[in-house]
C-alpha cells in the first residue's frame, strides 16, 4: 500500500527540507519538487532519491498521487487557484494559520491540511516521531491518507478543526517563536557585557523542565512575580540604551505583574 | 574543616527552603532561621536536623560563622544596618541585581555575594549540581568560605564582579522568567480553546534543544522572522479581545522582525 504512494512538493522550505528525505526513508516515493527558486527546489532534489525538479503547477500527467504544500503562508492560496492536479489525487496544505477552505479554489478532488507543530530549521536534524501532525480533510479517503503518512513517520496524529488549529499555531507562536526570542535577547544582553551564553543554559534547561513537569503557572519566578519594583527599576535603568529592549521588559514585567498580582 | 561550620539563614523563601536542607546534608550545620514571618522560619526549621527559630536580627551570641541573607532584594539593605554579627564571621547575600556594597552598612567584618543562577520554587527539587554560583567577595577568607560551600554541593562556581552580576541577572529574567511566562500565555490561549497545553509540550522541548545547541541566532522560526504579515494581522485579529496579548504579541514580533529583517 503506502510502498507505492508518490509524493510531490510545492515548496522547499524548512519543512519540505525535512519531510521530503523522511517521506523517502519511510516507503514513498519522493517524484517532484516545485519552487518558484529553481535552486532551491533543485538542492532539495539532491536529498531525495529520485524526485526532479518541477518547473511549472502543471501536475496533469504527475505520477503522484499526494501534493504537499510546504510553502509559506501566504502563497497556499495562490498555488492553489494555479496548481493543475491529476485525478483521484490528494492535495494537502501544512499551514498552522490557513484554513482547509484556503484550498477549495483548487481543482483537487481531495484536500486536507496537514500541519506538523514543530519548528523547522535546516541546520537541525528532526526526528518526526516527536513532530505531532494535526490534520482535516474534506473527506475519509483524504484523512486516511495523511493518518498513513503521520504513522509511517512515527508521529502522533490528532483531528483539529481549522478555528482550533488557529489557536493551536497562535499557542505555538508563544510557546516556540517567542521564548526562542527572549533567549536570543538574553544571549545579546549577555554578549553586550562580554558574557557566555553558556553561563544561563542551566537556567533555561531547568526553567523549561519545571515549566513541562509541574506547568509554568506554578513556576513562574523573578522580579515582576514578586512585584519587586526596586529591581524592576534598576533592570529598566540598566537597559535605558536600549529603549526596544526596555519596553519589552516592561511589558512583559506588567502582564506577569497583571497575572498574579492583580490590584 | 567544612563539617564544622555553622550556618544562620536570614529569610525563608524558595532558595533557603532549598539551600538550608542541602547544606545540612553536605557537612554543614543549619542553626538557626531568621524571617520576619515566624512561621516561615519555623516550617523552614523543620527541613533541617536542628535549626532553631531566631526572633531578632541580634546574632551577636550565635554559634554560626556563616550568615546567609536569602531575602527579597529589596530587603537586604534593611537587614545588614540591622543585623548584630559575632566576630570573624562571614556575612553573604544572594541575590542577582544587589551590588556587595549593600552589605556596607553590616557590621559584618567579611561580606560576600553569593548568587545561585537558578529558578527556585517550593514545590520543585532541586539538584545542586545545576546551580552555578556567582561569587564576589571584600577579602579572600569570604571568598574561600563561598567556593567550599559551593564545591559542597557540588555546584560550579565563577567569579563575578557587581557589574557582570546585573548583566547577567537582566539576562536570566529574560532567559528564565519571560520564558516561562511565553509558555505561560499559550498555555491559557490554549485553555481558552478547550486544548491542552500538552499538545505543544514536544514544540517547546525542540525549540528549546535546538536553541540550545545551535543557538537562538540559527532557530528563530515563525512568521514574524518570515515576516508573513499576512498571518501575523490574522494572529492580531484572533487575539483581538485581549487587548494586552495582542500588544505583546506586536512588540515581540517587531522586536523579531527589526532584529532578522532590518530595513
Amino acid at each position: 500500500m503506502a510502498e507505492q504512494l508518490k509524493v510531490s512538493f510545492i515548496g522547499s522550505g524548512n519543512l519540505a527540507w525535512h519531510l521530503a528525505p523522511a517521506l523517502d526513508n519511510v516507503g514513498f516515493q519522493v517524484t517532484e519538487v516545485y519552487s518558484p527558486n529553481s535552486k532551491h527546489a533543485s538542492a532539495l532534489t539532491e536529498r531525495t532519491y529520485q524526485a526532479e525538479v518541477k518547473d511549472s503547477l502543471d501536475f496533469s500527467t504527475s505520477r503522484s498521487r499526494i501534493f504537499i504544500i510546504a510553502a509559506s503562508d501566504d502563497a497556499i492560496k495562490e498555488i492553489a487557484s494555479h496548481i493543475i492536479m491529476p485525478v483521484d489525487s490528494f492535495l494537502l496544505h501544512t499551514s498552522g494559520s490557513q484554513p482547509l477552505s484556503v484550498l477549495e479554489s483548487s481543482d483537487a478532488d481531495n484536500v486536507g491540511s496537514f500541519y506538523p507543530l514543530q519548528t523547522f530549521t535546516k541546520n537541525k536534524k528532526v526526528d518526526f516521531k516527536i513532530v505531532p501532525f494535526f490534520i482535516e480533510s474534506s473527506n475519509t479517503a483524504t484523512e486516511k491518507i495523511m493518518l498513513s503518512i503521520a504513522r509511517a513517520l512515527g508521529s502522533s496524529v490528532k483531528k483539529i478543526s481549522s478555528e482550533d488549529r488557529k489557536a493551536l499555531h497562535v499557542a505555538a507562536v508563544f510557546a516556540s517563536n517567542f521564548t526562542n526570542h527572549m533567549l536570543m535577547i538574553a544571549k545579546e544582553i549577555l554578549h553586550q557585557n562580554s558574557l557566555s551564553f553558556d553561563l544561563v543554559k542551566p537556567l533555561i534547561t531547568e526553567t523549561i523542565s519545571k515549566s513541562l513537569t509541574v506547568g509554568p503557572e506554578k513556576s513562574q519566578t523573578g522580579p515582576a512575580f514578586r512585584s519587586d519594583l526596586e529591581i524592576l527599576d534598576s533592570h529598566m535603568e540598566f537597559l535605558k540604551d536600549n529603549q526596544k529592549l526596555a519596553e519589552i521588559y516592561q511589558m512583559i514585567s506588567q502582564s506577569i505583574i497583571d497575572m498574579y498580582n492583580p490590584k
